[in-house]
């Protein structure tokens, strides 16, 4: 273990980090400002890892519950520590548990909104064969996609917010998921590092049992001459508030 | 009638436009550079209006035979007199026919590509009403859009390309109905106005029988303090080529 406490960037919060596991990425904070949230919401974050995702929340919007499901109880441990380093064990919950076991761990239809960081790659197809920790994390071993959308399915309330970050190159079968489902994808983000380079990743907002209807939003340019760009300063570091 | 010849931008072709029906606009220019096009092949254009998809492909590619289909019969005559008119009779030909039929008029799987940039808003939805030869040419009176890649899935060969382009605000029932044809989106662009509008239309390459895997292309910026980007202008017009 070589766990260090690190700045969660600007929100004056703390974070236990583990490069064992993991430390946390871009995906986690532009999620985290993509999503909408409102006062008095019932979130839930799947595989949420050292609890980025709920910590940052918390700047989002005041009065809200946080949910973070973790497999792996040694990082839900990790999360549950910064949860409490930073006094926020009122407003953040770290279930250990197994997507798979969704039913068994909530009642459904319980949250206004659903997040989730799934991993990256299908079984198989890269080195997730090392079954570490972090490649628990970042691949496809403990859940497949159609696992964590139907889990998503389950959990939100009819007309709530399920938004997830993932890889372009499989754009298709998300959005082809998400709709088979009855989660209609409602907002959509493409993210490239340059204005030359391809999209590498994108962020959905599926509404459960909304009409098709797509908005996109302007795609994300983060970096011009190796620097962040305005656009991405103002969409990640609102007010140097996050 | 109020038919008159214009250039064909800067590829030194005529095309005859009529406001009445309607005159090309940028969404076709942008169709005609996105689709990969090889020596050789055979192309069809469904609803190909007054022929300026046609007649711009034969920039792209020398030795393509390019169809164009097209349901209304004063529209096809435009097309078939600008073909003329550029002494392309061998290379183009324009066929009057209904979307509907199209087991009637084509064999299967016999064109290598197929295109299409079809009418945008769904029925009912706004001034097709009006039932003008305009509104047939941008809304879906004549063609629903399940019936277009319907379509597609018939006349392209397997492992043939489709190339659409269409409405953002629909892209997840477009690329829905083309996975669910077993014509796999593979390439994706999407164009926006500047970089801070949101995109407006997008052009996808989809292959018929592919696995899944979809490249995003840099998103498409195409104006910048009024004029064309640089990156615009090498995309519609290479070399001072089209």
């Amino acid at each position: 273990m070589a766990e260090r406490i690190d700045n969660l960037m600007h929100t004056g919060l703390k974070i236990i980090q583990d490069d064992q596991y993991f430390s946390f990425g871009i995906d986690a904070v532009l999620l985290s400002r993509f999503v909408n949230v409102h006062n008095h919401e019932k979130v839930i974050d799947l595989g949420t890892g050292n609890g980025v995702i709920p910590l940052m929340l918390t700047t989002r919007q005041k009065n809200i519950h946080i949910t973070g499901l973790e497999i792996q109880s040694a990082v839900a441990d990790i999360a549950r520590k910064s949860v409490k380093l930073n006094g926020l064990t009122n407003t953040i919950e770290i279930i250990t548990g197994d997507l798979k076991e969704i039913k068994d761990l909530f009642k459904s239809e319980q949250f206004d909104l659903v997040v989730a960081n799934p991993p990256y790659l299908p079984i198989g197809e890269g080195l997730e064969r090392r079954l570490s920790a972090h490649a628990v994390a970042r691949h496809e071993i403990n859940c497949k996609l159609d696992e964590v959308i139907g889990a998503c399915r389950y959990l939100s309330r009819y007309g709530g917010r399920i938004c997830l970050v993932y890889r372009a190159v499989r754009l298709v079968e998300l959005i082809k998921l998400l709709h088979d489902h009855n989660l209609e994808p409602k907002r959509l983000l493409l993210v490239q590092s340059n204005i030359s380079s391809e999209p590498h990743i994108f962020l959905v907002e599926a509404i459960k049992g909304a009409k098709p209807g797509l908005r996109v939003l302007p795609t994300l340019i983060m970096y011009e001459n190796h620097q962040y760009t305005q656009q991405m300063t103002d969409y990640c570091f609102p007010g140097g508030q996050l």
